[in-house]
């Protein structure tokens, strides 16, 4: 398949390179940035060095439908919207990377980013990109939105509990933590190491925009409208984030019958490993264990005292929580084994 | 004023003698550690060199009495609660920086610590070590119990709020994130660096112990019971605590009348800094910005979709989370002016 | 082919076994460890959850006999002298990662290891495993030693121009920057991650016992005694490798033909890669670009002023500073593709 | 005494802030910043809320003039240069943080720097600010120029070898290690946390310009033109400088005579330790154990087959390697106790 990325000079794009060089079923053909064009792509993604001779090209859509099957787009939230719309327009398959295609309701990005969708008959033929959830549609469609890192990380985590309707949606509550690829690689004061090692730094940790694609998967799910609190903090990890789902239980339940839920869901799954252990070293979910792979690892504790269930889980935000979760997208889209290029086991301990 | 520390090879005790070598109204006249008898503290303290010439002693009582006005103990949970009560009786003051002073009820300790405390009657002689609510009983106690890191981090961001009684109580989440340090000195796989770098690893995510002394002091300040949902993690830090208190309200509060509320509550309070900034660089409490001070850094977020507040307390869990309390509330007992020996800024970055 | 790994607890032995599952012709056969007889290896090794089942073994050279093609050794230095003795003796092909069969003249262990060799006819039958300088010897071989990191790493960087005889032997500087997985899994204070955290460490700044192997390579490809004056650091990263080779030039050689040399010595070597960029993100070998892989990434800098070359060589501490080089040495025994199961890119940013 | 801090925003002039709110006997006065005019010093500088309720000025001499006694200049090379030739002109007292005025001679801004000094006249007037080597022309000076990091670091380790005259000046090979804050608080891609965590990253390993004030410093103490063979990395921590200096014996040594030496240069003066053990866990220098402090840990080992000496070296980059060394210089300057303000122990374990 000849695959083509726009927008590969950031985390997200070189990660998406990272995974095409090795799978055995692509041909990166074209690779564009507007900062550098011309550039060997090993020079901006040095550790490509020796996988890709390819340089950089300027965004041209003539040039990408014809030497391209399906496209990536991994540019900024408000800048994909109009590069997703010219490719669908010419026939192209699209994997999106930024948040413009991923709410199905044009109201949705009014609220969560202040901005009137510019194509909102184009929401509803986008399909959300987490395979687990959507994998049927996805093989037909022909947008794909892949979600936020915390958005996949926290809906895995969530969806088994909120399709058996055993929580009160009125205090779920989700506390991420993630690491400094996730914020791109822009350069402001705050991403400087010197300032940003070390932190536990909360960010909007009220009304932040991601809350939107959570809320919209898991009514769905429910059939019924869900709020979530979500709040992110950025810690001193690079790549992996943290999903801590404080939810309290309508009624009383079994671990027993928890784990046969979860089971129940992902037993079919590849990509979301059940972690539950009462001793050794790894007894809950933690980001440091999938680093490299494209797994979310789920796993929860029980609170009887407080009827409170705490569901956590775990992903590479670079993989699962992106290039990873584009990958699987176009493995099922194509119609390739799920797992094609993205079996890496975690690299530990790095 | 001469002064012992009781175990003094850890964490801990190494911040305590830090800080003693440089307060001026304290003389060190005696350190123990069952390890290192004989051994120069500079050479387990190496931070510490050209500031003691000190050796470690064995533990010996009556030397203690003799030495020294006041003991701080900062030995391991289980193994202060004779210790202390031998002081006691030998009529020194005492500082406890384990958990086994800090719950009144002796059946608290049934509950969390699976334990049966030997000595109950001295529960409730012991003062809990957090000024800021308890000045005045800390003056004249002769034994103070300081909280663990968790604890203060946590009830100083949710005691105003408590005390209004303006949250629902029944659902109060707690998730914290704290550095290596809080775990001690001791080595196991789970502490190498190899292995503790880069994680986000929730530890007990429901039943810490710590929730005891939160919901002792919360439940005293509300005049009822109020259960406390706490789950920490550890993150990829040395120093420093972040409790992100999620709460909910019962009524609809303005942003001002929060503030307020604050202001009310810690308007003399030194060491209790209100962090509120719509720009700039440091709009929430984030516990790099009071490594090596003893300020707990309070500030909150309103999510007026959920009717939820997001309360953020911060703290170097050293320093106000341990030893940096313990000078304090030296200070307290000895009437020193109560910013003696602790008034650093923090250090930044670092 | 089917293999075996003797004491796969640790970080070497498990990153083995990480190679070996994705591995396309080998088959783990039995997995060894004193400590973990029984338990499931997911459970010590968390990152291989779902890519084996196996559990660990006792060590029983019968078995490992029947159930093996190829063993590889992952024990401490002086507990593999006897395990790669038994296997040998039973005709097995035995690969170890330990330091006990890396010095050819049994002096060397006196001197370097304060240790007689007490299998010194093997020593001679056993090969240096770096197929960019053995690749022959290591094909008909039944015992191949692994390198240490900080050899393969500095004797990859320095190995031309010893070969071209252009610099003074009796001033090569080897300052080496190494992260906490290079120093084993064993706890001591000064691995706990509070302790290891945000140090430069220097340890064993002279006489350091690799030494000896980089002498022992470099002389053999000078034709005479060669002297290195090595001094290893621990910095505060999990995986990498840096090795600063500071050497004087005996004559002025142009920037030009030094590339040439390199180039001549490296041209169809697949993992070592030579880094040389004037401007962008990597000028200069660092490890951080070849996390993940099997990677050798050598570059230099000339000080006209001082005649001082300075040449830099990184690499994955776990991979081509030990797994890596294991399993490359095992294709080139088994007559495999050198590549086949460690042709890994990079993984950036981590 | 009244001071004022220009260029402040930084973290050099963030730092010389911090140390000056609990100065004794210095108030600060002005303040500046062209990018920061009117805004609060505590929201660019946030771990100083609560220390001073100052705001940024412009820059304008007569009002610094007019309220201080003595002036920090710490704003980037090139632009201290005129600044303070205005306040020199004015009759202040300036101590100047860049590197504008530590070179004495004009030749060497031209080589080092490729820039025309635009007051030479002046360069004979400053003194370059290591109280340890220059202190009575210190106490005389109207100017005083801090060292850079890697200087002071590098040359308080070698100078009484050099003064000695034992080693070998024609391979002097200075190998530094420094933490982000070195860099500055510039945001370039390189300083992003994602690309800068886990580095190990050679910065000009031949010919940096701070070589030139180490060999200018050098060679004044040998009364004849020393070479020295710099290479500095960036490594992963914020705070701190490691220096291994590895230097060859023009003959043998003993141990004993070596620290006789560094005694005899060091034994009075406050802020260098000598750092030597056998056991334990401090045996040679190391940043993590100066953190927050101004000493400068110096160290050594000795490689007898190679006779080489390796000297270690270690400081805090923003204490005696920059705001530090400028509060010591202002105290020598002033008459104040040396120790004045900066004679804060280490922070350990941050």
């Amino acid at each position: 398949m000849r695959v083509g990325v726009v927008g590969a000079s950031g985390y997200v794009g070189g990660e998406i390179l990272r995974l095409l060089v090795s799978h055995p079923h692509a041909e990166i053909t074209m690779v564009t940035s507007r900062q550098y064009v011309g550039e060997y792509i090993s020079r901006v993604q040095p550790s490509l060095k020796g996988f890709t001779d390819l340089t950089f090209s300027e965004l041209d859509y003539d040039k990408l439908t014809d030497k391209c099957d399906l496209v990536f787009t991994a540019v900024p939230h408000g800048t994909a919207v109009d590069i997703v719309k010219a490719l669908y327009d010419r026939g192209m398959k699209v994997i999106d990377l930024s948040a413009d295609y991923r709410l199905h309701n044009p109201a949705d990005y009014d609220k969560w980013y202040g901005w009137q969708h510019p194509h909102p008959e184009l929401l509803e033929k986008s399909v959300f990109g987490v395979p687990e959830l959507h994998r049927e549609e996805i093989k037909k469609s022909q947008i794909v939105s892949c979600p936020g890192c915390m958005a996949v990380t926290s809906i895995l985590g969530l969806y088994p509990l909120i399709k058996k309707k055993i929580i009160d949606t009125e205090h779920i509550v989700v506390d991420s933590k993630i690491g400094s690829s996730g914020a791109g690689a822009g350069t402001v004061s705050g991403t400087h190491h010197a300032m940003r090692s070390g932190v536990i730094r909360p960010y909007k940790p009220a009304k932040h925009r991601h809350t939107g694609e959570i809320e919209q998967e898991l009514s769905q799910a429910a059939g019924s409208k869900i709020k979530v609190s979500m709040s992110p903090h950025a810690v001193d990890i690079v790549r992996g984030i943290l999903c801590t789902n404080h939810v309290f239980l309508k009624q009383q339940v079994s671990e027993m019958d928890l784990w046969k839920m979860y089971r129940e869901q992902y037993q079919n799954e590849r990509f979301v490993r059940l972690i539950r252990d009462k001793k050794g070293f790894y007894k809950f979910p933690d980001p440091k264990f999938v680093v490299g792979s494209n797994f979310c690892d789920v796993g929860f504790d029980i609170d009887e005292d407080n009827n409170r269930l705490v569901v956590l889980s775990a992903s590479d935000n670079l993989m699962k929580g992106a290039a990873g979760s584009a990958i699987q997208n176009m493995n099922v889209m194509a119609g390739f084994n799920e797992m094609e290029g993205i079996s890496y086991s975690p690299l530990t301990p790095v």
